[in-house]
Protein backbone atom coordinates (compact mmCIF):
# COMPACT_ATOMS: atom_id res chain seq x y z
CA UNK A 1 0.00 0.00 0.00
CA UNK A 2 1.36 3.46 -0.84
CA UNK A 3 2.50 5.00 2.38
CA UNK A 4 0.77 8.33 1.89
CA UNK A 5 -2.30 6.47 1.24
CA UNK A 6 -1.76 4.14 4.41
CA UNK A 7 -1.28 7.24 6.44
CA UNK A 8 -4.58 9.26 5.81
CA UNK A 9 -6.25 6.02 6.42
CA UNK A 10 -5.05 6.05 9.67
CA UNK A 11 -5.86 9.32 10.76
CA UNK A 12 -9.69 8.90 9.34
CA UNK A 13 -9.44 5.39 11.20
CA UNK A 14 -8.11 7.09 14.34
CA UNK A 15 -10.79 9.90 14.20
CA UNK A 16 -13.80 7.15 13.64
CA UNK A 17 -12.91 5.12 16.20
CA UNK A 18 -13.42 7.67 18.68
CA UNK A 19 -16.57 8.82 17.74
CA UNK A 20 -19.29 6.52 19.59
CA UNK A 21 -18.93 6.73 23.08
CA UNK A 22 -20.73 3.57 24.17
CA UNK A 23 -23.04 3.69 26.43
CA UNK A 24 -25.10 0.94 28.24
CA UNK A 25 -28.23 2.78 28.46
CA UNK A 26 -28.50 3.81 24.56
CA UNK A 27 -29.24 0.55 22.64
CA UNK A 28 -28.40 2.45 19.53
CA UNK A 29 -25.07 3.60 20.10
CA UNK A 30 -23.01 0.24 20.15
CA UNK A 31 -24.89 -0.85 16.57
CA UNK A 32 -23.83 2.12 15.15
CA UNK A 33 -20.07 1.52 16.26
CA UNK A 34 -20.27 -1.85 14.76
CA UNK A 35 -21.71 -0.11 11.65
CA UNK A 36 -19.15 2.80 11.66
CA UNK A 37 -15.88 0.43 12.59
CA UNK A 38 -16.63 -2.36 9.56
CA UNK A 39 -12.92 -2.00 8.47
CA UNK A 40 -12.94 -0.46 4.76
CA UNK A 41 -10.05 0.58 2.63
CA UNK A 42 -11.28 4.61 3.27
CA UNK A 43 -10.90 5.48 -0.14
CA UNK A 44 -13.83 8.57 -0.35
CA UNK A 45 -11.94 10.02 3.12
CA UNK A 46 -8.81 9.58 1.83
CA UNK A 47 -9.29 11.31 -1.47
CA UNK A 48 -10.90 14.05 0.63
CA UNK A 49 -7.97 14.93 3.14
CA UNK A 50 -5.65 14.15 -0.53
CA UNK A 51 -7.58 16.90 -2.04
CA UNK A 52 -7.73 19.38 0.50
CA UNK A 53 -4.01 19.36 0.66
CA UNK A 54 -3.41 19.70 -3.04
CA UNK A 55 -5.87 22.83 -2.76
CA UNK A 56 -4.69 24.75 0.26
CA UNK A 57 -7.23 23.65 2.75
CA UNK A 58 -6.00 23.21 5.85
CA UNK A 59 -5.76 19.48 7.65
CA UNK A 60 -8.06 20.35 10.43
CA UNK A 61 -10.42 21.68 8.29
CA UNK A 62 -10.26 18.49 5.76
CA UNK A 63 -10.61 15.56 8.14
CA UNK A 64 -14.13 15.96 9.53
CA UNK A 65 -15.43 15.98 6.49
CA UNK A 66 -13.59 12.78 5.54
CA UNK A 67 -14.65 11.60 8.33
CA UNK A 68 -18.80 12.75 8.05
CA UNK A 69 -18.44 11.30 4.05
CA UNK A 70 -16.82 7.90 5.48
CA UNK A 71 -20.04 8.36 7.87
CA UNK A 72 -22.40 8.27 5.04
CA UNK A 73 -20.65 5.64 3.27
CA UNK A 74 -21.10 3.65 6.58
CA UNK A 75 -24.52 3.94 6.86
CA UNK A 76 -25.20 3.18 3.13
CA UNK A 77 -23.63 0.06 3.53
CA UNK A 78 -26.01 -0.76 7.04
CA UNK A 79 -28.84 -0.36 4.86
CA UNK A 80 -27.82 -1.79 1.69
CA UNK A 81 -27.06 -5.23 3.60
CA UNK A 82 -30.20 -5.68 4.83
CA UNK A 83 -33.21 -8.24 3.74
CA UNK A 84 -35.40 -5.95 1.28
CA UNK A 85 -32.10 -4.66 -0.07
CA UNK A 86 -29.19 -6.64 -1.36
CA UNK A 87 -29.70 -9.47 1.65
CA UNK A 88 -25.96 -9.87 2.60
CA UNK A 89 -24.78 -12.08 5.51
CA UNK A 90 -21.29 -11.00 5.73
CA UNK A 91 -19.34 -7.81 4.98
CA UNK A 92 -15.87 -7.78 5.28
CA UNK A 93 -15.89 -11.54 6.70
CA UNK A 94 -17.86 -10.32 9.37
CA UNK A 95 -21.86 -10.59 9.95
CA UNK A 96 -23.46 -7.52 8.61
CA UNK A 97 -25.29 -5.04 10.83
CA UNK A 98 -28.62 -6.60 10.48
CA UNK A 99 -27.14 -10.03 11.23
CA UNK A 100 -25.84 -8.94 14.43
CA UNK A 101 -28.01 -6.72 15.87
CA UNK A 102 -31.61 -7.47 13.99
CA UNK A 103 -33.16 -5.53 11.40
CA UNK A 104 -34.42 -3.15 13.53
CA UNK A 105 -31.95 -2.06 15.29
CA UNK A 106 -29.40 -2.20 11.67
CA UNK A 107 -32.53 0.29 9.81
CA UNK A 108 -32.54 3.03 13.14
CA UNK A 109 -28.60 2.36 13.61
CA UNK A 110 -27.89 3.54 9.81
CA UNK A 111 -30.17 6.44 10.01
CA UNK A 112 -28.79 7.95 13.54
CA UNK A 113 -24.93 7.32 11.23
CA UNK A 114 -26.65 9.52 8.15
CA UNK A 115 -27.85 12.16 11.19
CA UNK A 116 -24.83 11.69 13.12
CA UNK A 117 -22.86 13.27 10.28
CA UNK A 118 -24.20 15.96 10.36
CA UNK A 119 -23.95 16.65 13.93
CA UNK A 120 -20.45 15.87 13.97
CA UNK A 121 -19.90 18.76 11.06
CA UNK A 122 -21.71 21.35 13.33
CA UNK A 123 -19.90 20.55 16.25
CA UNK A 124 -16.80 21.32 14.25
CA UNK A 125 -17.95 24.61 12.86
CA UNK A 126 -15.63 26.51 14.62
CA UNK A 127 -12.89 25.56 12.47
CA UNK A 128 -14.27 26.80 9.23
CA UNK A 129 -15.36 30.00 8.10
CA UNK A 130 -19.30 29.86 7.16
CA UNK A 131 -19.62 30.70 3.65
CA UNK A 132 -17.01 27.66 2.79
CA UNK A 133 -17.94 25.26 5.69
CA UNK A 134 -21.99 25.81 3.60
CA UNK A 135 -21.06 25.29 0.55
CA UNK A 136 -19.24 22.23 1.50
CA UNK A 137 -21.88 21.02 3.39
CA UNK A 138 -24.47 20.93 0.80
CA UNK A 139 -21.46 19.64 -1.77
CA UNK A 140 -21.71 16.66 0.37
CA UNK A 141 -25.49 16.00 1.22
CA UNK A 142 -26.36 16.71 -2.25
CA UNK A 143 -23.27 13.22 -3.19
CA UNK A 144 -25.63 11.46 -0.89
CA UNK A 145 -29.24 12.31 -1.58
CA UNK A 146 -31.85 11.56 -4.15
CA UNK A 147 -30.38 13.23 -7.01
CA UNK A 148 -26.96 11.58 -6.06
CA UNK A 149 -26.09 7.95 -4.31
CA UNK A 150 -29.77 7.42 -3.42
CA UNK A 151 -31.26 7.50 -6.57
CA UNK A 152 -28.25 5.16 -7.53
CA UNK A 153 -29.11 2.69 -5.22
CA UNK A 154 -32.99 2.78 -6.20
CA UNK A 155 -32.21 2.52 -9.79
CA UNK A 156 -30.13 -0.58 -8.92
CA UNK A 157 -32.69 -1.86 -7.02
CA UNK A 158 -35.25 -1.73 -9.77
CA UNK A 159 -32.88 -3.09 -11.91
CA UNK A 160 -33.16 -6.45 -10.34
CA UNK A 161 -36.60 -6.70 -11.56
CA UNK A 162 -36.05 -5.68 -15.36
CA UNK A 163 -33.05 -5.64 -17.63
CA UNK A 164 -31.12 -2.20 -17.78
CA UNK A 165 -29.56 -0.93 -20.87
CA UNK A 166 -25.75 -0.35 -21.34
CA UNK A 167 -26.65 3.73 -20.85
CA UNK A 168 -28.46 3.02 -17.92
CA UNK A 169 -26.16 1.47 -15.88
CA UNK A 170 -23.89 3.87 -16.37
CA UNK A 171 -26.00 6.50 -15.11
CA UNK A 172 -26.60 4.24 -12.45
CA UNK A 173 -22.98 3.95 -11.58
CA UNK A 174 -21.94 7.42 -11.52
CA UNK A 175 -24.99 8.24 -9.15
CA UNK A 176 -24.51 4.79 -6.69
CA UNK A 177 -21.07 4.57 -6.43
CA UNK A 178 -19.81 7.82 -8.28
CA UNK A 179 -21.35 10.37 -6.12
CA UNK A 180 -19.57 9.38 -3.12
CA UNK A 181 -16.14 9.26 -4.76
CA UNK A 182 -16.45 12.70 -6.61
CA UNK A 183 -17.63 13.81 -2.88
CA UNK A 184 -14.75 14.78 -1.89
CA UNK A 185 -12.91 16.86 -4.91
CA UNK A 186 -16.60 18.92 -4.71
CA UNK A 187 -15.95 18.86 -0.97
CA UNK A 188 -12.05 20.34 -1.30
CA UNK A 189 -13.37 22.73 -4.16
CA UNK A 190 -16.02 24.24 -1.87
CA UNK A 191 -13.31 24.94 1.36
CA UNK A 192 -11.12 25.77 -1.16
CA UNK A 193 -13.30 27.87 -3.68
CA UNK A 194 -11.03 27.01 -6.30
CA UNK A 195 -11.65 23.89 -8.78
CA UNK A 196 -9.54 21.79 -10.94
CA UNK A 197 -11.38 20.13 -13.70
CA UNK A 198 -8.32 17.63 -13.79
CA UNK A 199 -9.13 16.40 -10.32
CA UNK A 200 -13.15 16.14 -11.25
CA UNK A 201 -12.80 13.98 -14.38
CA UNK A 202 -10.37 11.63 -12.32
CA UNK A 203 -13.20 11.19 -9.93
CA UNK A 204 -15.87 10.50 -12.38
CA UNK A 205 -13.10 8.20 -13.87
CA UNK A 206 -12.28 6.21 -10.81
CA UNK A 207 -15.60 5.95 -9.95
CA UNK A 208 -17.08 4.14 -12.78
CA UNK A 209 -13.85 1.79 -12.62
CA UNK A 210 -14.37 1.27 -9.03
CA UNK A 211 -17.97 -0.47 -9.88
CA UNK A 212 -16.56 -2.21 -13.07
CA UNK A 213 -14.15 -3.51 -10.68
CA UNK A 214 -16.95 -4.24 -8.13
CA UNK A 215 -18.85 -6.50 -11.00
CA UNK A 216 -15.84 -8.05 -12.26
CA UNK A 217 -15.07 -9.36 -8.29
CA UNK A 218 -17.89 -10.97 -7.69
CA UNK A 219 -17.49 -13.27 -10.71
CA UNK A 220 -14.16 -13.26 -10.88
CA UNK A 221 -12.88 -12.66 -6.82
CA UNK A 222 -12.50 -14.70 -3.99
CA UNK A 223 -14.99 -15.22 -1.37
CA UNK A 224 -12.49 -15.63 1.40
CA UNK A 225 -10.30 -12.55 0.42
CA UNK A 226 -13.37 -11.00 -0.13
CA UNK A 227 -15.01 -11.85 3.04
CA UNK A 228 -18.68 -11.59 1.19
CA UNK A 229 -20.08 -14.02 -1.30
CA UNK A 230 -19.49 -13.65 -4.63
CA UNK A 231 -21.93 -14.82 -7.53
CA UNK A 232 -24.41 -12.92 -6.01
CA UNK A 233 -25.15 -10.49 -8.71
CA UNK A 234 -26.00 -13.45 -11.34
CA UNK A 235 -28.10 -15.17 -8.77
CA UNK A 236 -30.75 -12.23 -8.58
CA UNK A 237 -29.94 -11.54 -12.54
CA UNK A 238 -29.16 -8.48 -11.54
CA UNK A 239 -27.73 -6.07 -14.53
CA UNK A 240 -24.24 -5.70 -14.14
CA UNK A 241 -21.77 -4.32 -15.76
CA UNK A 242 -20.38 -7.64 -16.40
CA UNK A 243 -23.71 -9.09 -17.70
CA UNK A 244 -24.56 -6.35 -19.84
CA UNK A 245 -21.41 -6.33 -21.89
CA UNK A 246 -19.34 -9.26 -21.13
CA UNK A 247 -16.48 -10.26 -18.89
CA UNK A 248 -13.80 -9.20 -21.78
CA UNK A 249 -15.75 -6.08 -22.55
CA UNK A 250 -16.26 -5.35 -18.82
CA UNK A 251 -12.37 -5.42 -18.10
CA UNK A 252 -11.56 -2.97 -21.79
CA UNK A 253 -13.79 -0.94 -19.86
CA UNK A 254 -12.51 -0.96 -16.55
CA UNK A 255 -8.54 -0.27 -18.30
CA UNK A 256 -10.03 2.62 -20.67
CA UNK A 257 -11.29 4.41 -17.29
CA UNK A 258 -8.16 4.16 -15.37
CA UNK A 259 -6.20 5.15 -18.47
CA UNK A 260 -8.68 8.19 -18.84
CA UNK A 261 -8.29 8.80 -14.96
CA UNK A 262 -4.47 9.08 -14.85
CA UNK A 263 -4.42 10.63 -18.26
CA UNK A 264 -5.84 13.88 -16.33
CA UNK A 265 -3.52 13.56 -13.23
CA UNK A 266 -0.39 12.32 -15.23
CA UNK A 267 1.75 14.81 -12.77
CA UNK A 268 0.43 13.58 -9.40
CA UNK A 269 2.01 9.67 -8.65
CA UNK A 270 -0.07 9.52 -6.11
CA UNK A 271 -3.32 9.61 -8.17
CA UNK A 272 -2.20 7.45 -10.53
CA UNK A 273 -0.75 4.93 -8.41
CA UNK A 274 -4.46 4.99 -6.57
CA UNK A 275 -6.04 4.75 -10.50
CA UNK A 276 -4.03 1.60 -10.61
CA UNK A 277 -4.40 0.12 -7.20
CA UNK A 278 -8.42 0.22 -8.22
CA UNK A 279 -7.60 -1.77 -11.26
CA UNK A 280 -5.81 -4.35 -9.47
CA UNK A 281 -7.72 -4.17 -6.19
CA UNK A 282 -8.87 -8.26 -4.71
CA UNK A 283 -11.40 -6.50 -2.32
CA UNK B 1 -59.49 23.95 14.84
CA UNK B 2 -57.76 27.22 15.86
CA UNK B 3 -57.78 29.28 12.88
CA UNK B 4 -54.20 30.42 13.39
CA UNK B 5 -53.37 26.90 13.66
CA UNK B 6 -55.02 26.10 10.28
CA UNK B 7 -53.41 29.12 8.68
CA UNK B 8 -49.66 28.28 9.71
CA UNK B 9 -50.60 24.30 8.89
CA UNK B 10 -51.72 25.54 5.56
CA UNK B 11 -48.55 27.48 4.84
CA UNK B 12 -46.78 24.67 5.61
CA UNK B 13 -48.66 21.88 3.40
CA UNK B 14 -48.16 24.37 0.70
CA UNK B 15 -44.43 24.25 1.22
CA UNK B 16 -44.17 20.52 1.81
CA UNK B 17 -46.35 20.32 -1.80
CA UNK B 18 -43.78 21.78 -3.40
CA UNK B 19 -40.86 20.00 -2.61
CA UNK B 20 -39.96 17.20 -4.78
CA UNK B 21 -40.03 17.82 -8.37
CA UNK B 22 -41.77 14.30 -9.68
CA UNK B 23 -39.06 13.30 -12.11
CA UNK B 24 -39.93 9.73 -14.45
CA UNK B 25 -36.18 9.02 -14.24
CA UNK B 26 -35.69 9.04 -10.85
CA UNK B 27 -37.86 6.10 -9.31
CA UNK B 28 -37.11 7.52 -5.52
CA UNK B 29 -38.96 11.29 -6.18
CA UNK B 30 -42.45 10.07 -6.39
CA UNK B 31 -41.84 7.31 -3.11
CA UNK B 32 -40.21 10.72 -0.93
CA UNK B 33 -43.41 12.87 -2.25
CA UNK B 34 -45.97 9.57 -1.08
CA UNK B 35 -43.82 9.65 2.30
CA UNK B 36 -44.07 13.41 2.72
CA UNK B 37 -47.74 14.10 1.75
CA UNK B 38 -49.38 11.54 4.39
CA UNK B 39 -51.74 14.00 5.52
CA UNK B 40 -50.86 15.09 9.36
CA UNK B 41 -51.64 17.50 12.38
CA UNK B 42 -48.07 19.33 11.40
CA UNK B 43 -47.98 20.22 15.08
CA UNK B 44 -44.50 20.19 15.09
CA UNK B 45 -43.93 22.39 11.97
CA UNK B 46 -46.95 24.77 13.53
CA UNK B 47 -45.04 25.13 16.60
CA UNK B 48 -41.67 26.29 14.87
CA UNK B 49 -43.71 29.15 12.89
CA UNK B 50 -45.44 29.95 16.59
CA UNK B 51 -42.18 30.26 18.73
CA UNK B 52 -40.38 31.68 16.18
CA UNK B 53 -43.40 35.06 16.19
CA UNK B 54 -43.42 35.04 19.95
CA UNK B 55 -39.50 35.29 19.70
CA UNK B 56 -39.46 37.83 16.97
CA UNK B 57 -37.68 35.30 14.60
CA UNK B 58 -38.87 36.66 10.89
CA UNK B 59 -41.68 34.67 9.31
CA UNK B 60 -39.05 33.59 6.25
CA UNK B 61 -36.48 32.37 8.61
CA UNK B 62 -38.98 30.01 10.50
CA UNK B 63 -41.22 28.26 7.65
CA UNK B 64 -37.53 26.44 6.01
CA UNK B 65 -37.19 24.99 9.83
CA UNK B 66 -40.50 24.50 10.35
CA UNK B 67 -40.85 21.91 6.61
CA UNK B 68 -37.54 20.63 7.33
CA UNK B 69 -38.76 19.24 11.20
CA UNK B 70 -42.10 17.99 8.86
CA UNK B 71 -39.53 15.84 7.11
CA UNK B 72 -37.39 14.40 9.61
CA UNK B 73 -40.91 13.56 11.11
CA UNK B 74 -42.26 12.26 7.97
CA UNK B 75 -39.17 10.18 7.37
CA UNK B 76 -39.44 8.55 10.59
CA UNK B 77 -42.59 7.58 9.98
CA UNK B 78 -42.01 5.85 7.11
CA UNK B 79 -39.25 3.74 8.60
CA UNK B 80 -41.30 3.20 11.46
CA UNK B 81 -43.97 1.57 9.60
CA UNK B 82 -41.91 -1.05 8.14
CA UNK B 83 -41.93 -4.74 8.65
CA UNK B 84 -38.78 -4.58 10.92
CA UNK B 85 -40.33 -2.07 13.32
CA UNK B 86 -43.97 -1.67 13.37
CA UNK B 87 -45.25 -3.64 10.39
CA UNK B 88 -48.17 -1.18 9.83
CA UNK B 89 -50.15 -1.54 6.73
CA UNK B 90 -51.95 1.89 6.98
CA UNK B 91 -51.71 5.34 8.25
CA UNK B 92 -54.17 7.88 8.19
CA UNK B 93 -56.14 5.59 6.10
CA UNK B 94 -53.65 5.14 3.34
CA UNK B 95 -51.50 2.42 2.87
CA UNK B 96 -47.95 3.09 4.06
CA UNK B 97 -45.34 3.69 2.15
CA UNK B 98 -43.42 0.18 2.03
CA UNK B 99 -46.90 -1.12 1.04
CA UNK B 100 -47.29 0.68 -1.58
CA UNK B 101 -43.72 0.67 -2.96
CA UNK B 102 -42.26 -1.69 -1.53
CA UNK B 103 -39.48 -2.42 1.19
CA UNK B 104 -36.66 -1.40 -0.47
CA UNK B 105 -37.81 1.57 -2.11
CA UNK B 106 -39.49 2.83 1.38
CA UNK B 107 -36.17 2.36 2.56
CA UNK B 108 -34.42 4.45 0.18
CA UNK B 109 -37.45 7.05 0.54
CA UNK B 110 -36.84 7.67 4.64
CA UNK B 111 -32.99 7.80 4.13
CA UNK B 112 -33.66 10.55 0.94
CA UNK B 113 -36.14 12.49 2.96
CA UNK B 114 -33.77 13.29 5.78
CA UNK B 115 -31.01 13.65 3.74
CA UNK B 116 -32.85 16.18 1.71
CA UNK B 117 -34.12 18.22 4.63
CA UNK B 118 -30.35 18.95 5.23
CA UNK B 119 -30.36 19.96 1.19
CA UNK B 120 -33.31 21.72 1.79
CA UNK B 121 -32.17 24.07 4.31
CA UNK B 122 -28.90 24.65 3.20
CA UNK B 123 -30.28 25.67 0.14
CA UNK B 124 -32.11 28.55 2.04
CA UNK B 125 -29.13 29.48 3.87
CA UNK B 126 -29.05 33.11 2.03
CA UNK B 127 -32.04 34.07 4.76
CA UNK B 128 -30.39 33.64 7.88
CA UNK B 129 -27.19 34.93 9.37
CA UNK B 130 -24.92 32.26 9.40
CA UNK B 131 -24.05 31.50 13.05
CA UNK B 132 -27.76 31.51 14.34
CA UNK B 133 -28.54 28.97 11.46
CA UNK B 134 -25.63 26.40 12.36
CA UNK B 135 -26.69 26.64 15.86
CA UNK B 136 -30.68 25.77 14.80
CA UNK B 137 -29.49 22.98 12.52
CA UNK B 138 -27.05 21.71 15.19
CA UNK B 139 -30.46 21.53 17.85
CA UNK B 140 -32.47 20.46 14.39
CA UNK B 141 -30.21 17.07 14.18
CA UNK B 142 -29.54 16.68 17.85
CA UNK B 143 -33.02 16.19 18.48
CA UNK B 144 -33.27 13.69 15.41
CA UNK B 145 -30.39 12.22 16.45
CA UNK B 146 -29.15 8.92 18.52
CA UNK B 147 -29.12 11.45 21.49
CA UNK B 148 -33.10 12.30 20.95
CA UNK B 149 -35.88 10.42 18.79
CA UNK B 150 -33.68 7.67 17.03
CA UNK B 151 -32.59 6.46 20.47
CA UNK B 152 -36.07 6.67 21.71
CA UNK B 153 -37.07 4.40 18.71
CA UNK B 154 -34.64 2.03 19.57
CA UNK B 155 -35.40 1.53 23.37
CA UNK B 156 -39.13 1.87 22.07
CA UNK B 157 -37.93 -1.44 19.80
CA UNK B 158 -36.08 -3.08 22.57
CA UNK B 159 -38.87 -2.17 25.16
CA UNK B 160 -40.94 -5.06 23.12
CA UNK B 161 -39.43 -8.04 24.26
CA UNK B 162 -39.07 -6.88 27.86
CA UNK B 163 -41.10 -5.06 30.25
CA UNK B 164 -39.54 -1.52 31.05
CA UNK B 165 -40.05 0.51 34.10
CA UNK B 166 -42.28 3.54 34.66
CA UNK B 167 -39.24 5.20 34.55
CA UNK B 168 -37.45 3.74 31.65
CA UNK B 169 -41.10 4.28 29.37
CA UNK B 170 -40.84 8.33 30.66
CA UNK B 171 -37.42 8.53 29.21
CA UNK B 172 -37.99 6.30 25.95
CA UNK B 173 -40.74 9.44 25.17
CA UNK B 174 -39.06 11.87 26.22
CA UNK B 175 -36.84 11.19 23.41
CA UNK B 176 -38.78 9.10 20.95
CA UNK B 177 -41.76 12.09 20.44
CA UNK B 178 -40.53 14.53 22.79
CA UNK B 179 -37.55 15.43 20.87
CA UNK B 180 -39.38 16.50 17.91
CA UNK B 181 -41.91 18.07 20.13
CA UNK B 182 -39.41 20.13 21.84
CA UNK B 183 -37.34 20.94 18.61
CA UNK B 184 -39.41 24.04 17.41
CA UNK B 185 -38.71 25.62 20.88
CA UNK B 186 -34.78 24.97 20.44
CA UNK B 187 -35.31 25.88 16.95
CA UNK B 188 -36.74 29.00 17.79
CA UNK B 189 -34.33 29.69 20.73
CA UNK B 190 -31.41 29.01 18.68
CA UNK B 191 -32.35 31.58 15.46
CA UNK B 192 -33.68 34.62 17.79
CA UNK B 193 -31.01 34.08 20.33
CA UNK B 194 -32.88 34.32 23.05
CA UNK B 195 -34.67 31.70 25.59
CA UNK B 196 -37.84 31.60 27.21
CA UNK B 197 -38.19 28.30 29.80
CA UNK B 198 -41.98 28.63 30.01
CA UNK B 199 -42.13 27.45 26.74
CA UNK B 200 -39.07 25.08 27.01
CA UNK B 201 -41.26 23.66 29.64
CA UNK B 202 -44.50 23.57 27.85
CA UNK B 203 -42.79 21.53 24.83
CA UNK B 204 -41.67 18.96 27.58
CA UNK B 205 -44.92 18.47 29.15
CA UNK B 206 -47.00 18.13 25.92
CA UNK B 207 -44.53 15.94 24.19
CA UNK B 208 -45.30 13.57 27.57
CA UNK B 209 -49.14 14.24 26.71
CA UNK B 210 -48.59 13.11 23.55
CA UNK B 211 -47.91 10.06 24.07
CA UNK B 212 -50.14 9.19 26.31
CA UNK B 213 -52.77 10.23 24.41
CA UNK B 214 -51.65 8.06 21.97
CA UNK B 215 -51.34 5.12 24.02
CA UNK B 216 -55.02 5.67 24.74
CA UNK B 217 -55.82 6.23 21.96
CA UNK B 218 -54.81 2.58 20.57
CA UNK B 219 -56.94 1.18 23.27
CA UNK B 220 -59.66 3.30 23.08
CA UNK B 221 -59.45 4.68 20.03
CA UNK B 222 -61.70 4.12 16.48
CA UNK B 223 -60.03 2.49 13.86
CA UNK B 224 -62.16 4.46 11.14
CA UNK B 225 -61.15 7.95 12.67
CA UNK B 226 -57.29 7.32 13.09
CA UNK B 227 -57.25 5.41 9.96
CA UNK B 228 -54.99 2.59 11.14
CA UNK B 229 -55.66 -0.50 13.61
CA UNK B 230 -56.02 -0.33 17.39
CA UNK B 231 -55.10 -2.67 19.75
CA UNK B 232 -51.40 -3.32 18.28
CA UNK B 233 -49.93 -2.41 21.39
CA UNK B 234 -51.30 -4.80 23.26
CA UNK B 235 -51.10 -7.86 20.53
CA UNK B 236 -47.50 -7.14 20.63
CA UNK B 237 -47.35 -6.69 24.04
CA UNK B 238 -45.78 -3.71 23.80
CA UNK B 239 -44.74 -1.46 27.15
CA UNK B 240 -47.04 1.50 27.33
CA UNK B 241 -48.44 4.09 29.51
CA UNK B 242 -51.73 2.34 29.56
CA UNK B 243 -49.90 -1.28 30.03
CA UNK B 244 -47.81 -0.14 32.78
CA UNK B 245 -50.32 2.19 34.63
CA UNK B 246 -53.69 0.97 33.63
CA UNK B 247 -55.93 3.36 32.00
CA UNK B 248 -57.15 5.32 34.48
CA UNK B 249 -54.01 6.54 35.91
CA UNK B 250 -52.55 7.03 32.15
CA UNK B 251 -55.85 9.59 32.07
CA UNK B 252 -54.46 11.21 35.01
CA UNK B 253 -50.77 11.42 33.95
CA UNK B 254 -52.41 12.78 30.46
CA UNK B 255 -54.39 15.26 32.65
CA UNK B 256 -51.65 16.39 35.02
CA UNK B 257 -49.20 16.96 32.01
CA UNK B 258 -51.26 19.11 30.32
CA UNK B 259 -52.49 20.89 33.50
CA UNK B 260 -48.62 21.60 33.94
CA UNK B 261 -48.08 23.02 30.88
CA UNK B 262 -51.09 25.05 30.58
CA UNK B 263 -49.88 26.34 33.61
CA UNK B 264 -46.89 27.57 32.00
CA UNK B 265 -48.02 29.33 29.48
CA UNK B 266 -51.59 30.39 30.77
CA UNK B 267 -51.24 33.62 29.35
CA UNK B 268 -50.92 32.65 25.89
CA UNK B 269 -54.48 31.14 24.48
CA UNK B 270 -52.93 29.80 21.52
CA UNK B 271 -50.56 27.56 23.71
CA UNK B 272 -53.03 26.98 26.08
CA UNK B 273 -55.67 25.80 23.09
CA UNK B 274 -53.10 23.28 21.73
CA UNK B 275 -52.57 21.69 25.12
CA UNK B 276 -56.33 21.51 25.23
CA UNK B 277 -56.51 19.81 21.98
CA UNK B 278 -54.06 17.42 22.20
CA UNK B 279 -55.76 15.67 25.31
CA UNK B 280 -59.29 15.59 23.03
CA UNK B 281 -57.81 14.21 20.05
CA UNK B 282 -59.47 11.28 18.32
CA UNK B 283 -56.60 10.93 15.97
Amino acid sequence: MNQEYTAIKNQIDRALEQLIRQDPANPLAEAMAYGISTPGKRIRGVLTVYFCRRLSVPEEQAVPFAVALELIHAYSLVHDDMPEMDNDAYRRGLPTCHKKYGPALALLAGDAILNYSMEYLLSHRSLYRPEPFLRALEALYQAAGSGGMLRGQAMDKIGESHALSLDELFLLHRLKTGALLSAPIEIASALSGTRNENYVNYCRRIGLAFQIKDDLLDVEGSPAVLGKETGRDSEESKSTFVSVMGVNEAKKALAEELEAATAAVSDDPFLCWLAGYIGKREK
